[in-house]
């Protein structure tokens, strides 16, 4: 009989289930399912309509994941004509932090009457960033007690994570505060509901919460001194449990078995961000080889034998992304996101569609050689994530002539992505953390050429391109296939697993000498205007603040 | 008999014959000539597809003004049915510095076959900006030297100017240097195709030349310290006389009588620069009020009482504008440019022409609040003429997102024009030198609403627009009218003239307290980027030299 696993990857806009055939080492189809609510930005999906919410707000409908799940599976073995008896494991790969408060039954408050025109009582998606006071006061904190934990999350604590976006929830709505049983990660949410137990991944307890497997969650008294009632918050407000990365979570339980259609019983992984999940989909196991993830943002996995305190991370965690190792995550919260806004932005000659006007503005910016633009951009357009930690910074971009194309511009804004990956890549070289070659995945890496020659340039490293379009429900299902055990699935290890059904493009990205030289200098140049804009000079916190229509900044 | 004067105008891309009624002071017709080859930046038009010129070249072909006067002319008086004895004076303004090497017959070296193909032998157009060194060179010498006449320039030289494009042509090609028997204004080599006489006019001579009615031009020994072979430039190289502004420069000889069919004998008036023509067009005689002409390039006129060394004006000079009063230039080398690039190269939905797009762009800009777009920019796309006076500093946009709309970074653009404005106003006003009020001419000051209403918000002072649409080629009719001396002009004085045929509009663009409040902020924040990356950060200069093709900034 084969054996088969399913990964279950829950993005910002959609959920995908893919379905691995394990002896074979091969994907054998996926399905894509479209959120009803996809982001929830400007008013809550209710009767009447609702307060609209305010700059940076980002939700989602928990009942989307459901859905999701309740749709996408069933299909899936339909059309690929598997039986739920031959799928030997599930696996769960999530955005993150992507949070909610919900009862000890696990509902969701916002599926409550009484709640449902709360904003704070829905799904916080990772891109939620209102909770930016909150996360400074955090760090500031943590900096003044000199919190163990910080060096690893880069000495800051970002606004898209746990504890800021609970202190938001407590400041904002005090009484879904007190109403929560539990805040809890969407993807720990939806394995409580695939396996009937209320825990938490390693993996999101560790790269969002503070918590490490020798330390565990700050202490009382730091959350006491955050806010009084926050005081109880990791026994009160958490699931009860940590479960390990790589293991087994649990079992699917009837409910779930009736949604999906998988039988009870199958065994379902420890979930895992989807960025991480990522790495295993991009055949990254071991020390030395980066994944870039390049999708709507871009993010950096990397592995390494030990802790380091690199700067501007977005968080280590030993056993976070294999066990064993210590899996960093670094990167910048907007690539994709960055090119569709120039694409949509940009005047571009007989383009018709957006496909085209991406396809145009990559021939015409391909053209031009490094350097060639007279342009430099800060890629901040949603903020950044790395060594500055800000989400209120925004782009930049100078240089700009008379003469200057919209082909000139979009290549400035990858160079600009390919900077930001350097700095990154730099400050892990710097604290002894190698990352000698680069491995791209995601929907970029497979759509444009021109970014991969790019970042390999600016980056002074080869590139490969990972085989797989799914990486992040390919590492899900390789978890499952793991979490299923070697009896059932055939692998005794993340490694064998890996080595069975992950595999990288033939092609490589290789750099060019002379380009290299080139972005040398233009690099200088972005790390001077990066310190200088990022610490030194606040005009975009002013402008932010302008437009935000406070008259006095 | 009724008594009409004609007002002769080049500018950039083509030239205007305006025929203004004196008795009247009504405008009669204008008639407008495109030039040929309009402004010349790729390749020379010669037979022979010749070198493609550098970055930054501009150049013009002289007998596109001698077509211009041919044409217009005598289509202007038919049109009109104005008999060549009505017309009793002539004047002419002209972009400047705009200069050619002429034979000492006044034929233009570029009409001569051996130096056809040599780029020097033609026309260089004001924002042919390639003497930055030279101009640079020019100026710190000066600075060193401590020569009198710097301050009157506001301490700084410009590539646009005489002396920096003479030796340019010494430096880049010693042929054309040693064959040239005048470098001369095109506005005096009109002048003197006009009357036969070849002069230069205290107007060029003044902003472009260096030269002072009590000082006359710097010494002997301060050229031959910028190169030996300059010493003599003034002697040898420039037309032996320097006639005063509102004077008659001499009267129209037989040869122009053939050419355009006006009467031998009417008098012709001391060229004037096309902006400072723009000031009595728009009937700014007296001190306390300023022009600021808006076409492709912002410039700002301002007259007053006495001498003061303003920072960052492009000149000053006793008379150069009208007898009695000092004249001072500054401004912006671009504004319509700048617009006209964001137009092209922003998408804006729904806009098939670039009429269509100018207006969507405006129409959506004009919905946004002072503070709304989120965004700064620095208007230097052209380079900055004024206080920091650099041709190589370019444009700046920050505080971009992925939300930031076309019709954002346009209003973004027009407030950064804005603030160009105030900074050359605030430095007027820091030396004592008043501007209560600020009068707008040009294409611009007619076809946006939204402009003059933000550049009164951002300065603080009311606008009004000037009637005449031709405000450049009213003024050379004004000095027309006052060449023909009162008996057949019937004025006494360039006072009378202007109040006869020179008008503003009845609408005003009052300050909004408001909106007042909100620029103060963002001006702020405008002069702290315009000092930092104006002086202490060179990323402009080297983002131009790897686009130039250097790799090593």
């Amino acid at each position: 009989m084969s054996a088969y696993s399913i990964g279950l990857d829950f993005g910002t806009e959609e959920a995908r289930a893919l379905l691995v055939d394990l002896s074979a080492g091969s994907e054998v189809a996926v399905e894509h399912y479209r959120y009803r609510h996809g982001v929830i930005t400007s008013t809550l999906p209710v009767d009447e309509p609702s307060e609209p919410l305010g700059t940076s707000w980002a939700l989602q409908d928990p009942e989307d994941y459901l859905r999701a799940i309740g749709t996408a599976v069933p299909s899936l073995l339909r059309r690929s004509d598997v039986g739920p008896e031959e799928v030997v494991g599930v696996g769960v790969s999530f955005t993150s932090c992507t949070m909610l408060p919900v009862t000890a039954e696990g509902r969701p408050l916002c599926t409550l009457l009484q709640y449902r025109r709360n904003p704070h009582a829905w799904v916080k998606l990772w891109k939620h960033h209102t909770p930016q006071p909150q996360a400074r006061r955090i760090e500031d904190l943590a900096r003044t007690r000199k919190e163990g934990w910080l060096p690893r999350y880069g000495d800051s604590v970002s606004s898209e994570w746990l504890f800021p976006k609970i202190l938001e929830t407590l400041e904002m709505s005090p009484d879904i505060y007190e109403a929560a049983d539990y805040f809890i990660e969407a993807a720990d949410w939806i394995t409580w509901k695939l396996t009937g137990l209320c825990q938490m991944s390693a993996c999101t307890a560790g790269y969002k919460a503070f918590w490490s497997s020798d330390r565990g969650f700050p202490s009382r008294s730091f959350f006491a001194e955050i806010h009084p009632k926050l005081e109880a918050v990791v026994s009160t407000k958490l699931p009860p449990r940590v479960t390990p990365v790589g293991a087994t979570a649990g079992l699917l339980c009837e409910e779930a078995s009736r949604l999906n259609g998988l039988r009870a019983g199958t065994p379902v992984a420890t979930p895992i961000i989807d960025a991480h999940s990522s790495a295993l989909g991009a055949t990254v196991t071991r020390p030395g080889r980066m994944v870039l993830i390049m999708g709507t943002s871009l993010c950096q996995i990397l592995l390494a034998e030990s802790l380091r305190p690199v700067r501007g991370i977005a968080g280590a965690v030993e056993g976070g992304v294999v066990p064993g190792l210590v899996g960093y995550e670094a990167g910048q919260p907007s690539l994709g996101d960055t090119f569709a806004w120039a694409a949509n932005t940009l005047s571009v000659e007989g383009a018709e569609s957006e496909a085209d006007r991406f396809l145009a503005l990559e021939d015409g910016a391909a053209q031009l050689r490094p350097g060639g633009t007279g342009l430099l951009a800060l890629d901040w357009l949603n903020g950044n994530r790395s060594i500055l930690d800000d989400s209120e910074l925004s782009g930049m971009l100078i240089g700009l002539t008379l003469s200057t194309s919209a082909y000139e511009v979009y290549r400035a804004l990858m160079e600009a992505c390919a900077f930001g990956a350097r700095v990154v890549i730099e400050e892990f070289e710097a604290q002894g953390v190698p990352a000698e070659d680069l491995v791209a995945c995601g929907g970029l890496a497979h759509s444009t050429r021109l970014l991969p020659q790019i970042i390999a340039d600016v980056c002074g490293r080869t590139i490969r391109v990972a085989e797989s379009s799914e990486t992040s429900a390919l590492g899900a299902a390789i978890y499952g296939g793991v979490a299923a055990g070697p009896s059932r699935s055939g692998f005794r290890s993340v490694d064998e697993a890996v080595a069975r059904v992950a595999r990288l493009e033939d092609r490589q990205f290789v750099p060019n000498a002379g380009a290299e030289r080139i972005y040398d200098h233009l690099y200088a140049e972005y790390r001077t205007l990066h310190d200088y804009l990022g610490k030194q000079n606040s005009v975009m916190k002013v402008l932010r603040q302008l437009r935000e229509g406070s008259t006095e900044p």
